[in-house]
């Protein structure tokens, strides 16, 4: 999930919403009707940053508590991808990002769904990256304080899956979810058979 | 943690940061020499975001695939905290909207570190929420089709703590972290006896 920004007559938005990426080129889509992305495809300034949040940082002292977190920001403006071929690996590479291996297990989007998704892409030309990792960093008279100080640790994980109530009778839960319960979450993409 | 977004000469930028709340005010803070900050204290154009990413809806059909979450977007115009007793307060809305009960257990903030935070109030006048829950909503003839779906709950949750390696001998993790280890983190804050 990133957090897209951009400004209408100088008064700032901030949307969050789930993208894909293909190499340098970052993915956002929805309905045409979308009063962001009817913005965005005209081509104004937009601000997408993604944070991951790490850790809790408990200092010794109020002042230097902080978190741990990993961000990247990256700035750009958007075009409409028009390519029917393009805009299909766009809505893959979207599904893939969540959930490798989904794509392949689930109907592919018909021609009127295609038709009716705005596909936009945001070259990776401009971006900065911010890290904090560690213990906190206290004043060094603090140290010295019978203070529990360290780090809490935060991930976002999945619980049990839910099936649908309408669910077809004897349907297991797919392998692609299998796969990201047991944590393979982190692993960078890979290219799978899969349909087209 | 939110996603402050702000405009400057029509250049959007988000930035995460940690926040407070006391009452319908939301604070802000960090080192005056912060970028974002020197711009919002002058009074420009602020959107705050806030996302809970609650789950994965997973469909029968690429397109339908979705996200569970709530998301609030708050609109304003920050404006600098001048006085030291709600600035302290405020700082301690901080500590106390991550860990309840750890202002408690810290040492305060002195007055040079007091001095040397620029801290922003921004009223919650106007805001919007969305929420999505539940299952996935499929076409009605893609219900038939025997592929897995439903939703994979996420949620944040904390690991062990990391104790500081220069942790004083024999400290032990202290009250507030066992309680938001032990799952108190969703508890509406409460008033607390504390230092002022």
């Amino acid at each position: 999930m990133c957090h897209i920004g951009f400004a209408i007559e100088g008064r700032p938005f901030v949307i969050p919403t789930a993208y894909g990426r293909s190499g340098d080129v970052l993915y956002l889509h929805g309905s045409p009707a979308s009063r962001m992305l009817r913005n965005l495809q005209h081509g104004i300034s937009v601000c997408v940053t993604v944070t991951l949040l790490d850790g809790l940082v408990m200092a010794r002292s109020a002042f230097h508590h902080s978190m741990n977190y990993r961000s990247v920001v990256l700035f750009g403006q958007a075009t409409v991808v028009e390519g029917e071929a393009e805009k299909r690996s766009a809505l893959r590479a979207f599904t893939e990002h969540v959930v490798p291996g989904r794509w392949a297990e689930v109907r592919p989007p018909s021609d009127a769904e295609l038709a009716g998704t705005l596909v936009l892409a945001l070259p990776i030309a401009e971006a900065s990256a911010k890290v904090r990792t560690g213990p906190p960093v206290d004043d060094p008279e603090d140290y010295a304080l019978p203070v529990w100080a360290g780090v809490v640790p935060l991930a976002m994980l999945p619980r049990s899956p839910v099936s649908d109530p309408r669910l077809v009778d004897n349907v297991a839960v797919s392998s692609s979810v299998l796969r990201y319960l047991n944590g393979d979450r982190d692993r960078p993409p890979t290219e799978r058979s899969s349909n087209p």
